[in-house]
């Protein structure tokens, strides 16, 4: 018999039907060409002016560079302009103030995140907490999302090169709001972190756990929604990215170059989305403030899209899942 | 500048960026043949029982039908067990008990739900409301979910012939508590039906509205999540799809021909969704029942697929649509 699972931090509930499971096979993918890719080291007149970028004392916007900040050149945000709420008839709109940005992650023409070298993973790592620190200076920004599209099949654009996506919101994202209101109920009734349970209860139960570092814990979530997703918890409690230290960047590198090949190994190169779950700059209600510091845990989620959602996804924000996360992870953990 | 939308219904925010504007092409597909399909009269035998059908007086099982309703050959829930609830550790598990149909709405080798005579649109809308009323008897089901896939980038199966899906749930899905909050909230400041007041809004200004018929509004809703998403509203206040009349009915099944025809010719048939937006069966607040007769409103929506949703609307639950909803009510009208 399947189960239906409720994620705790969420309250929305996965239905796990292990009785049809099948894994699909990804396909042979185009990964284009240097000459042709705006991203790659010499093409800088082919992207906006950027942001930031580590470089060796080369002059902005030419060569000489190993990562690159740039606006998307297509945003879907713009940070000039005032932040307007109006009112149309019943509804409420806010004005278009943002900003959507693109980290390109190496020079050289790498397609997949594992491929690079693990200081350069650092280095994007750096690269995430400084413009998360940047962004929150701007108060009409209420949520900073960094997040990664990997393959058309999840979502990415026809540029093949490794980068990660930004984008700064006025609004704070419902899903936020719902964890942060989880581990807020959480809190007030045990007096305990949520994720920092959770931690433990999977590094002790064993069977959703793939691997844990000096650092990090990695597991299978209970309530899965994907095939395959992971959940990446710091073992240091903190509230927000911007708290992570050195040591524990130059660990996460690790852990991710570890998990993402292991996932390329397993599932032959799946579309994924990751995903940053950080605290919001400005929060939504006052009395947050007031607790979040003790029960929101900064995490990471990564999502294989194996799967297309359907009208249930859609109709009840419930999900259906045909691999067990118990099972997913014995395959992870027997390939790492 | 893009404008960031909130819908009013379910609190979720929705970036409408029309400087990126594209409709991507879809691609012809492969719509098997007769001999092949699960579905065709005379190959009864490769689908469970049938729960339902409309007969010419024929035994079950066999050819003579017109309609039929079969359990899903794999389910993702069951109606045999009992629903237990238990715990692992911080966690919280139901039971896979629920219920998983297809309605077979054609004996014909049909695969768009529009080239059905009207009169057999109505059948399948009957058919809705008769297993409805059925499911709802039993009280381990929260929540009966009727839905389409059509196409396989909509989350459909391979099997081409025309046909929509039934899952009954024994949790009360999270969109639907969203809706009922949301309406239940407006009715407690207005006095006054939300959905009632959207129709008569839309109707009002006008740029938005797709068309209306004696009994039916059909809008490009105001926070549209996809291009061309539909929002079909009843115009007599009914919080329930099992109140709906022989009448409407009949008009109804006229309004969905005609909007997923016009949908195939201006989008050139598109993979898509239907969901039929219907009251729980039972209500997860006591207080809901108090209200919901005056504040909830059954309706349908229909979400074109025409994208792959990114680790944005992962990370967030929001959506960013860059076909603004009144552009896309203009194109459906003007091919009306």
């Amino acid at each position: 018999m399947s189960e239906v699972r409720r994620d705790i931090v969420t309250d929305t509930w996965v239905i796990i039907d292990t009785e049809n499971e099948r894994i699909p096979k990804t396909q042979k993918r185009d990964i284009g060409s240097s000459s042709d890719c705006p991203f790659c080291q010499g093409h800088e007149d082919r992207t906006p002016n950027e942001i930031f970028a580590v470089r060796d004392g080369s002059e902005p916007n030419g060569p000489g560079w190993t990562l690159r900040v740039v606006p998307n050149i297509n945003p879907i945000l713009k940070v000039e302009g005032e932040l307007e709420k109006s009112g149309v008839g019943v509804y409420d709109m806010v004005s278009g103030v943002g900003a959507n940005e693109v980290i390109v992650e190496t020079s050289e023409h790498i397609v997949n995140f594992f491929e690079l070298p693990e200081e350069q993973i650092g280095l994007v790592l750096q690269t995430y907490r400084r413009r998360i620190e940047d962004l929150h200076n701007d108060k009409r920004l209420r949520y900073i999302l960094v997040f990664k599209n990997h393959r058309p099949l999840a979502g990415a654009s026809t540029i093949a090169h490794t980068h990660s996506d930004l984008i700064a919101l006025p609004a704070t994202p419902v899903r936020v709001k719902q964890k942060l209101n989880g581990a807020q109920e959480y809190y007030s009734y045990k007096e305990r972190c949520l994720f920092c349970d959770i931690m433990h209860q999977e590094t002790e139960m064993g069977d959703r756990l793939v691997f844990q570092s000096a650092g990090f814990v990695v597991i299978a979530p209970y309530a899965s929604r994907f095939p395959f997703e992971i959940l990446i918890l710091p073992k240091r409690h903190a509230f927000s990215y911007k708290l992570i230290t050195e040591a524990e960047i130059k660990d996460l590198a690790m852990v991710l170059k570890k998990v993402f090949h292991t996932m390329y190994d397993v599932l032959d190169d799946p579309p994924y989305n990751l995903i940053l779950c950080d605290s919001p700059n400005l929060l939504p209600k006052a009395n947050y403030w007031a607790t979040i510091k003790s029960d929101y845990h900064w995490h990471i989620e990564i999502t294989p899209r194996l799967y297309r959602t359907t009208g249930f996804e859609l109709g009840t924000g419930f999900y259906i899942n045909r691999i067990a996360p118990e099972k997913a992870a014995g395959m992870l953990r027997g390939s790492l």
